[in-house]
């Protein structure tokens, strides 16, 4: 997984419904400086997020098919968490 | 996914017929500003797109194999989506 | 695998218990130097790592499955060891 | 998919007779200029490509397997076409 | 795969007996010129590899197992040959 803020919301028209069976939001990874930073995937919303909350984003075939309890689902990338705290201590 | 922009189309002699089932198109991500920026990738057209196009870009075998509805296709790379709008607000 | 360093710990509240089943660590790669360098990855801890370990983390769906024990968990990138020497000579 | 250039043979003493069951063939991407650019990756040519052939390299163990027709094979990147035209109009 | 160089060897304490039932060694890409640069990867030696040496690193789940010849390994990254040559001509 990686850390990343949300920067954005996407809608589409897409070629399988499960594609836009939730919300589709973009997502950037989080440098060291907790700043939001370099290529954004664009991923399936599990958990309400909005732009700007820091996110858990799952970016792999088997683990998004088994968090939408659809193991045909075509996708990958998936935000399944709410980042409450990151302590770099 | 990615959000990308579709940059240019390819025409190929290819070892397996579904290589050349679609049409294949370059698509190239977007950064933050909105503009084509970074390494494109090759990609089966589901959705009719062409050059200048905003897609989504799925890149995950599993994944292209269930949109192709072939469950043997060597493929790994499919544009599924046409982006309508991107809100960043 | 990558060798890398723990740079933080995150709280989260996610979709799947199996998320928060071991310690959130994030861990950034080590470069030539041995220093972390780059982007960092969200892995679950499965030997007891704290920030400022040098580990392994293992990032594959399946791998990451079987080190859980659990077939279907929704995981991708698991801290599968400290690293004790670094030989470069 | 990814579109690029071949720029060198290898040859290799290997751990499995099928990873030099055909010629390896070192394969850089096209930036969008059309040049060879970045990160080289070795592929089994499955469409007799020589050096300076534009080629679509094929990077999934799952279609790799396929194209080579041997669910067994520990392989993942392929060379599966050589391309006749990018058209970037 | 990817053409690369040996550059380390580590020693680590891991959770699972197959990720030290080999050497584990560091290797970083070749770029055009033939030189060590950017990340490397942490893979398990299958071809008695040492610190100089140029090998070919194959980066896939299945295909390590398929080498292992252990369908359940938890791996990714394994040495599978020693490169004898690259013509770039």
């Amino acid at each position: 997984m990686i850390a990343g803020r949300v920067v954005g919301t996407i809608t589409a028209t897409a070629k399988h419904p499960v594609l836009v069976s939730h919300k589709l939001l973009m997502v950037r990874p989080l440098n060291a400086a907790g700043q939001a930073e370099g290529k954004s995937t664009v991923a399936l919303d599990m958990v309400q997020a909005g732009v700007g909350d820091t996110v858990l984003l799952l970016d792999e075939g088997n683990s998004a098919r088994t968090i939408l309890n659809d193991g045909q689902a075509p996708v990958r990338a998936v935000i399944v968490g709410i980042v409450d705290t990151i302590d770099r201590a």
